[in-house]
């Protein structure tokens, strides 16, 4: 055991209050040992002046979308997708993808994010970047089908199960292994399911959205989720355009739909929300599936705001995600945070509405429950996912209340330390395991060059 | 002359492109002398990786209120103001306003923020603050009559109205001096004013809001500014609850109302705007009126999105404010920046409303326009206040866009270096004007004892 003292600052309590005490962590096991005051360790983290809180989990984004960031800004959303993103995804190579996925996890390294749940292509680079970046992630191959031929179809579904099972245990050749029969076969809730310790990378499967994937894609991705023990993300209720044509073509609300087809399982979540009606929260409610809430995509899209303070009113577990970077355009939390809370307010009518320890719990042990990972609180026993917010600056001056300063004041920048798995992925504003300025180089390279064969192919 | 050249990195040209050169400042007249390639200089300020923007203008902001910053979150408007604010606020010194202030100084350095408008009590703090920070700014005392004796009321107008003479030139004993009486008697528009170089402190006269004035306070402050030849600032139509009461007892909209009171001169400009009808749109537009957009303040306290394209499409000069940090709850004006961007968004239903180079247009151009300023435009003539971005991270990679990169993905700690008429605030991110840790550390405590006032008092 190599223990890590992150010593003489202050701590979040699964209270929600931040309380003057060191943090320990054993660096093996990824394990919070105890918290308080701690007398020896091994080696030791100075959070003087800081606040230490479980690492944010970023529950919806497209990482590698990094490359787009900044690319065709300010479009209707139709345009946006069809004239811009589509062509130019159309054109990504695996390396595109790594690279892409680099760059965000530098980001969200940066930022104080240590978990994350993707939804992308060549979800295997991106498995290899969270293991080598010492991140924590949920990945999922997208799968599209419609307005594809029957064969490109079936071979959208296959690879998208074909990843949530080779990579479901953290590699292609994983240590721990495929679960033995007998877990396969139980339905175990959220948070009955076993912790995930020491396993970084799990996979879901991923079918793209109630309109993109036709009921048969649909109905062998739910059938492979619970075969392989897997959650099923996907999004839902984003916009307009993603509820009317449910409607008219099952005569149901789409939540309704995707609760026909099994879609509505208790380790299953969906992206976005925005339009829901109170049926379709009651609904969710009762099948205990989450949503996560993207504020900020919701509003650079013009989509709309979810109801968020209603979910959670009705029980629904939240989490909250920044999207992909090209709808954002950050992967900082920290801006989603104050996004969250802000707009929570303002749908609501209600400036009481969203108050600031519901959406850090949403962001913190929300995402993590989610994810399906044993993190999200400061607490001996759970996965040591930290980040050390440094409150030594004038925007975080005075000190009235940490939480409302964690989620109004604080950006990614003011985070001095993160810890994933025991582990100290930045330490003093320096990333330990990715090599930042090689992967800022490529990156500028590889946009250019991407956007190019995009637009001149 | 001494000239400082910032070099080797881009700039932003007034036609919103980003554009390699240097730009060269005379550092003593704090004038921009030269933009392009340039030779020589006295001194060289490092912009390698760097685009240099117009100083930021926060056209809106009670500095002050930095003291009460999360004290008092997620309540209710009403409830926040009479059971909190306003019991603090009660209990307000001239020091406490001379710390506060301080403290909002060197957040906005930090952040890129080379002017503000500051509507506050102890102005004379405010002022000597100001000059001392290097900052430039338009001022004026909180003038509030409804709810106090004659008395009261009378020495309130009288203390805001000798504010905005003595100080509208700098200082109590300014160098320039009164204008003459020619000038006085002049109805110039805001493009016709003469520029305003050297004098970094401006005055204006403002009557709180169109609630909390009389018509006799409000028809003297008119009288005043236009005899002072200052501009006239004011709240209008940030809540329902300001609009309502107006309709009800007037029988006209808040702005025919404010018209009707000579509110509404081409100099003048009104604080949120959040709920205007058509009809006060046109009006604004005809009389040359601005309106600062505050859409942080309007979302955290549920008031409501102001419809900002629709101003601009109307032709009204809009520029950018925080508000007071306590509904805010930062003045970093980059999360303005995209707040502004993406409400505007969200408010349209077209995600192609206040695209980027709009509202960072606002935000710099508009804002000193608003505040009587000769900046925010980097061109041979203009004020040197100037913003040195670093563009060397990962949340700023790869670089499709640049202004959109500034507006959506930027914050104020990837600012390096802040100028403000030709002299350097801060430098590499350290402060040159002001004590930062002592003005943390006198916060800290100033804050704590003025609560403890309010509360125990």
């Amino acid at each position: 055991m190599t223990t890590l003292r992150i010593a003489d600052g202050q701590y979040l309590t699964p209270e929600m209050t931040a309380e003057t005490g060191d943090v320990l962590v054993d660096q093996e096991s990824g394990e919070i040992l105890a918290v308080g005051d701690i007398d020896d360790a091994d080696e030791t983290l100075d959070a003087t002046g800081c606040v230490v809180i479980p690492g944010l989990v970023n529950a919806h984004t497209h990482a590698a979308m990094t490359l787009l960031r900044g690319y065709a800004d300010d479009e209707p959303l139709e345009t946006w997708l069809r004239e811009h993103v589509w062509p130019v995804e159309a054109e990504l190579t695996s390396e595109d993808v790594r690279t892409g996925t680099e760059l965000a996890a530098c980001e969200m390294i940066r930022s104080g994010t240590t978990a994350f749940c993707d939804m992308y292509f060549h979800e295997p680079e991106v498995a290899a970047v969270v293991e080598r970046a010492g991140l924590r992630a949920l990945l999922g191959q997208g799968i599209v089908t419609v307005g594809k031929s029957d064969e490109e179809a079936a071979a959208d579904v296959e690879r998208g199960i074909r990843f949530a099972r080779e990579y479901r245990d953290g590699s292609e050749n994983g240590e721990t292994g495929p679960r033995d029969a007998e877990n396969e076969s139980e339905s175990e809730s959220r948070s009955e399911h076993e912790s995930s310790r020491g396993d970084r990378v799990r996979t879901a499967c991923m079918p793209h959205s109630l309109t993109t994937v036709g009921d048969d894609a649909i109905d062998e991705c739910v059938a492979a989720a619970r075969d392989l023990d897997v959650p099923i993300h996907y999004h839902a209720n984003e916009t307009h355009a993603e509820v009317e044509p449910i409607v008219d073509e099952h005569g149901t609300r789409p939540l309704e739909y995707a609760d026909e087809r099994g879609l509505l399982g208790d380790r299953d979540f969906l992206a976005h929300g925005v339009h829901l009606d109170d049926g379709e929260i009651d609904l969710l409610a009762e099948r205990g599936t989450g949503v996560v809430h993207c504020p900020a995509s919701n509003t650079k899209l013009a989509s709309g705001m979810a109801p968020i303070q209603d979910l959670l009113d009705a029980g629904v577990t939240v989490g909250i995600g920044t999207d992909g970077a090209a709808s954002n355009n950050d992967l900082d939390l920290f801006d989603e945070l104050r996004d969250a809370a802000m707009l929570g307010k303002l749908v609501a009518e209600d400036a009481s509405a969203m108050a600031a320890p519901r959406v850090l719990e949403a962001a913190t042990r929300g995402g993590a429950e989610l994810l399906g990972f044993d993190s999200g609180l400061i607490e001996p026993g759970g996965n040591a996912d930290l980040a050390v917010v440094d409150f030594s600056a004038p925007h975080l001056t005075p000190v009235h209340d940490s939480v409302s300063h964690l989620v109004y004041a604080a950006r990614g920048s003011d985070v001095r330390h993160t810890i994933c798995d025991g582990k100290v992925l930045m330490r003093n504003r320096e990333l330990t395991t990715l090599n930042e300025e090689a992967i800022r180089t490529e990156a500028e390279e590889r946009a250019t060059a991407l956007v190019e064969r995009a637009e001149n192919g």
